[in-house]
């Protein structure tokens, strides 16, 4: 069972922020089987939603990579809490970044990439996901960036 | 397998509509193993798509929050068709809401609540799902909401 | 295990484009259990994106539908990559279809129709998918459209 994504997070010098709290009457992570689904993440820290806007707009590319990295980190904080520990995810299935950004936006996989590869440092190349993009018109509060993440977990750990 | 959904809907006094049928070279569920896939549902009422337009702009937040229901009834029909009986249902494991709103919208939250508050009165909320809601910039044939569900079922029922 | 969806390509006169690479930090497929989960593919041919652009402004209905129908090519470009052969998929579970679109467009169905149809001739009806179509703000690349497939496999094969 032992995959090192534990000991990775404390090696990179990162904290995982408190795992999110549901906005409403849903839950944040349900597991079928091998599968666990995680609602959809916020750049949150500090119980604070930031980088707030549009990504080509307001925000810079770079900001986008920030906002993109911190909504994955809240995805990671969700796992553990369901999980235990971030040991027990055998593969990380799909990821999903909704970015909202300007019309004319091109950079998509250049933010997105900021959630991949944290996802792929802390879990390792041979654990990383599939991958979904897309420039939506607007997201809750205002955010730039949300991101949601699909594990898989072998059911005899 | 007794999970009461169906005699919850009767205490609400709840009719679902008639389950959609495809709008394309599509089908309204798929089953692999406990997952049951569903395709989204658009707020449609007696046949015809309700609640068009786009939330934050021609629409309140009230109209959003009625198409969201809808359209989760919607997607209740369709699960009904496929399976028979809602008491099938041993946990709702996503719901996607998408909403054609406004570029300043905020409140997705709160418009996707009412389909996940539909949820949870039907399933109880220890059935209830993980959530994911976006701000889209445009619907099938100008619908401002669609949900889309995942459920898993227990094989042996 | 036969059935038939290499020769109903061969059949079509079709030939797959090369299988795409990942823009990015991630993988083009993973596979858990029944379940084949494929990131999501653009209209590429010839390694250039094709019609790029806005459908309902700069790109006609009929553009998307060709847009539509090469991104699903990709799409089966890489089940064939991750698979060895078409032939293994028992069932096409998921169609996701997003498309960059006008924001008063309102033909989604139209134009996702053109990758359900393929799906529907390659596979056959009783092994085609649920759908989601929506229309979002922009795309990877300027792309018109992205196409999204989850697919199941006898692990037996």
């Amino acid at each position: 069972m032992k995959r090192g994504a534990e000991q990775k997070l404390k090696d990179m010098g990162v904290t995982l922020p408190p795992a999110p709290k549901p906005l409403g009457a849903y839950v944040e992570a349900v597991q079928v089987g091998h599968l666990v689904f995680l609602s959809g993440t916020l750049p949150v820290e500090g119980g604070i939603a930031q980088f707030r806007g549009r990504i080509g707009g307001d925000l810079t590319i770079e900001d986008g990579r920030e906002a993109a990295r911190l909504a994955t980190l809240n995805a990671l904080a969700l796992a553990r809490e369901h999980l235990g520990s971030l040991d027990k995810v055998s593969r990380v299935v799909r990821l999903t970044v909704s970015l909202a950004a300007a019309p004319d936006f091109l950079d998509h996989p250049r933010v997105a990439d900021a959630a991949s590869e944290l996802l792929a440092e802390v879990f390792g190349l041979e654990r990383t996901s599939t991958r979904m993009v897309y420039g939506v018109s607007s997201l809750p509060l205002g955010a730039s960036v949300v991101t949601e993440l699909l594990l898989a977990v072998d059911i005899s750990d």
